[in-house]
């Protein structure tokens, strides 16, 4: 099946947002096997919305519609299709139901202008939109299928895998998608991508990866005729990733290695507490970004200056001897920070984040440490140099993955 | 003119990249008014791009083309284009010796497949690329005008500013662009435009904002033919912005809250540290974002546990009287982090960041303080209720521009 990408909205011509709903249906359609040969991105305009769609409609057999479906006169999706097809929108008397009652839910009043947005055509069907008022369509004549759904990605995302791509998939209905994300620390993307090698290229379920900020994502699509058989088709490919990926695998879809962190020391009630210099804050930023974080994450301390180093604890001969860039200040660090919040754990990390070099070490140079019940655990930085903010961001990724992996090594 | 935008890459057909260089080419677009109707992005077959082009070179007078000026076998503009005009490319002696003497100059071994990288046709000049080996071809014939510029986001938007909107604007080399950003702090993107009013139907210069995550941006751009006229042009303007938006403006082009405040306190020679809770160390992250910070920043204490503020100088009555949450105990923050870390300058934050209430104080709430040699400010958050991210993201903003309206009024 050829499929096709329309965006519709002036703000993506002005420039005011990004075409990511695009890059989200991109990435579902290779993990489906659905090649997809173009995407383009419309204004607010019938003529040319109708004009891109009937050649869409001429080259590909799959038109996946984003935009265009508010209630104003701005939006023009519905407006567009029932053009191309020569069909007439009519007002679906159990849609308008629904919307009223969406409405009447939020105590607000309906401009009747409103009601288009419960129209269909004879060729449409709804997809139901439970977090917004207007529902999708799902086009079906001559072979080829229209899917129009919202542009405010939050709904479009819940409609696509909840009621479009499994529509698509099982021919009316029938079908089913599964897919798990297996989230990967300590590994860059083409080290991945070799060890997982020939699995990069099977058919269903399909693998790919994809480099995120806070690790590498493997997706593992399958479909079949049932939910149970793809997710056994998915749990199958499953244990082939984890085997040559072992314990870099951190966790699965929305892990985060703090959300991981936070929930191994939470089961342990075991609290945590961080002094860190290089990164500068991120670390236990990155650590509260967690919701919940409150109740095992203690505090930190940003030790910009040496001075503060050795006022929260970090031995002035330790400082001076090794230099404040060392492993030895790192394990002092986080020997400290344990020390003076009264956590189980302390982590310590010190480096250079540039621009400049320090103490005579090049930029890029990283030491961590871990203090806990079972003593000290040396980390290593990244050994890459990047910005100042990817620094800044691997030096905190690779703290909180020794942590995680020395959580994991206890259970 | 009518404009039109022509990405190539299968990378962004598979999702693996978001087009965000129509994002940037479409902003500058706009502000030079240059209406910009279609958008394409288009796989690495030849077949394709041919036909994409063809079609917008019968609707669209000038085509932007990224991505595809590489040397392998999947890089095909160049090939596009010249199918697309019936000319021949031609080796040009002058690139193919700058070419060489890239590749000479680092050392590098040069495939004789990159020499397509030095080709030209008739109806093309080189858009010179000093950050990169590909140069860019810009493209006259019949009326209508092709840029094609390299994907590499940091090489096209140097030569789209540098080389060829410069000629678009001026009809080969004589006019002149003039762009300047004003960063805007403590005020929403729709009041910014409430306060320009008429300003942001002007034509030239063009006034437009843009909401980024650390500021709204409001993007001045006047077209002359010469630099020195469109430069007076949006001073013109500038006087009207600033007179309109004040202090809300805290620089321009690249400037940063955090930059701002580093050079406020580097040119005074002060020094500044932070205690935080609800901000979990973004605070201190963001400042020391800033190359050079280390010269003022001492450093900050993320004072997670109440038992933390006060082990840090919190008076335990303070916080038990008024509670965690409240002004008085982020005036005693930020004073006890100065005193204790010997600071000119102290920040406290305190807050509810969520997902629970707390001492019964709604997600949202927000109490700021700076100590200083002029005593106690307080400050606000932003009384605006987001999630987590967001909120420690406006409350950390609201902490930066309050030390740096604070600054400013020392002047």
């Amino acid at each position: 099946m050829r499929a096709e990408i329309l965006s519709c909205g002036t703000e993506l011509l002005l420039g005011h947002i990004s075409d990511t709903n695009a890059t989200f249906l991109a990435q579902s359609l290779s993990s489906l096997g659905i090649d997809l040969y173009y995407v383009s991105q419309v204004g607010d305009n019938l003529g040319r919305i109708v004009e891109t769609l009937r050649r869409a409609w001429d080259r590909s057999e799959l038109i996946i519609m984003t935009g265009g479906l508010g209630p104003t006169e701005d939006d023009l999706t519905r407006e567009a299709i029932s053009a191309l097809l020569g069909e007439t929108m009519q007002v679906d008397p159990r849609l308008e139901e629904e919307l009223r009652a969406a409405f009447a839910a939020r105590h607000a009043y309906m401009p009747e202008s409103n009601v288009k947005q419960a129209t269909l055509i004879p060729s449409a069907s709804a997809l139901p939109n439970p977090q917004g008022t207007a529902p999708g369509w799902f086009v079906e004549k001559d072979g080829h299928i229209i899917v129009a759904m919202p542009g405010v990605p939050r709904e479009m995302y819940r409609m696509w895998e909840k009621e479009a791509a499994p529509r698509l998939v099982g021919q009316n209905g029938a079908g089913s998608i599964f897919t798990r994300l297996f989230r990967v620390s300590g590994l860059g993307e083409s080290t991945v991508e070799e060890e997982l090698g020939e699995l990069l290229h099977s058919d269903n379920p399909t693998v790919a990866t994809y480099a995120k900020s806070d690790a590498v994502d493997v997706r593992v699509t399958a479909k079949a005729d049932a939910r149970q058989k793809a997710v056994e088709m998915v749990e199958r490919v499953e244990a082939q990733v984890r085997r040559v990926l072992g314990t870099h695998i951190f966790g699965t879809d929305k892990d985060t290695l703090q959300s991981v962190i936070g929930k191994y020391l939470f089961e342990r009630r075991q609290s945590l507490a961080v002094m860190e210099s290089l990164t500068g804050g991120l670390l236990a930023s990155t650590i509260t970004d967690h919701p919940g974080s409150s109740a095992y994450f203690v505090g930190g301390i940003v030790s910009y200056s040496s001075d503060i180093k050795v006022q929260m604890g970090v031995p002035r001969e330790v400082a001076e001897q090794y230099g404040v860039v060392s492993p030895e200040t790192a394990r002092a660090m986080a020997s400290s920070v344990r020390e003076l919040f009264h956590a189980d754990y302390g982590i310590g990390v010190t480096g250079v984040a540039g621009p400049e070099m320090q103490e005579g070490k090049p930029v890029g140079t990283v030491y961590i440490a871990l203090a806990g019940p079972q003593g000290i655990v040396d980390g290593r930085g990244p050994g890459w140099r990047g910005s100042r903010e990817d620094q800044k961001r691997f030096a905190t990724l690779a703290a909180l993955n020794l942590l995680r992996l020395h959580l994991e090594s206890l259970r």
